[in-house]
């Protein structure tokens, strides 16, 4: 499911769900993930204070994808740090340089 | 990967990529898809005209999801219509009523 910030709107992240998952943030209205890596339930912001606050729930039209809006605490989603040692707001801080002859392909949006 | 449209910030869909359906939207600067029902490149738009035209690619920290940030020609990108008989603009058309003693749990945001 999205992730997206509900001030900003910037979608944040990318991540998956099963119903346990699910049931935990409908119930707590903070964002919970299926860890697709460790096969288990992740609680998003209990290890690094970066919680996700559920603001409101889109479905879409086949029913197999969601769309979380989320208030943000802590300084950012991503697990990836900045230069001034903060989380990363948003997990896509790169943007793909696709209509240049550059060489740097990936240009940091937050460093 | 996720479209999300250029001016209003909304989520517009989620979808699959692969090399051959990246190269096509890098290449035509419109978004392509990797269908995974079909099992076949699916140029957004070729038959409904609903093209999404690329603004600008992000990538996300361990580079396995993208957000397509597009301009919208067309009404929208759901294969889905409204009371109008219009595409809807979003896929993610309904909100989830999670926090409300509702029989109706899914509230339409376009009808």
């Amino acid at each position: 499911m999205v992730v997206q910030h509900s001030e900003t709107h910037e979608v944040l992240m990318l991540g998956y769900t099963n119903r346990e998952a699910f049931d935990y943030t409908v119930h707590h209205k903070i964002a919970a993930f299926w860890s697709t890596s460790r096969e288990e339930l992740w609680v998003k912001g209990k290890t690094s204070g970066n919680v996700l606050h559920i603001k409101e729930i889109r479905v879409d039209c086949d029913q197999d994808a969601l769309v979380y809006i989320a208030d943000l605490e802590g300084s950012g989603v991503c697990h990836t740090k900045n230069a001034d040692d903060q989380f990363r707001t948003s997990c896509f801080y790169r943007m793909l340089r696709f209509s240049e002859n550059d060489d740097d392909k990936l240009k940091f949006l937050e460093k």
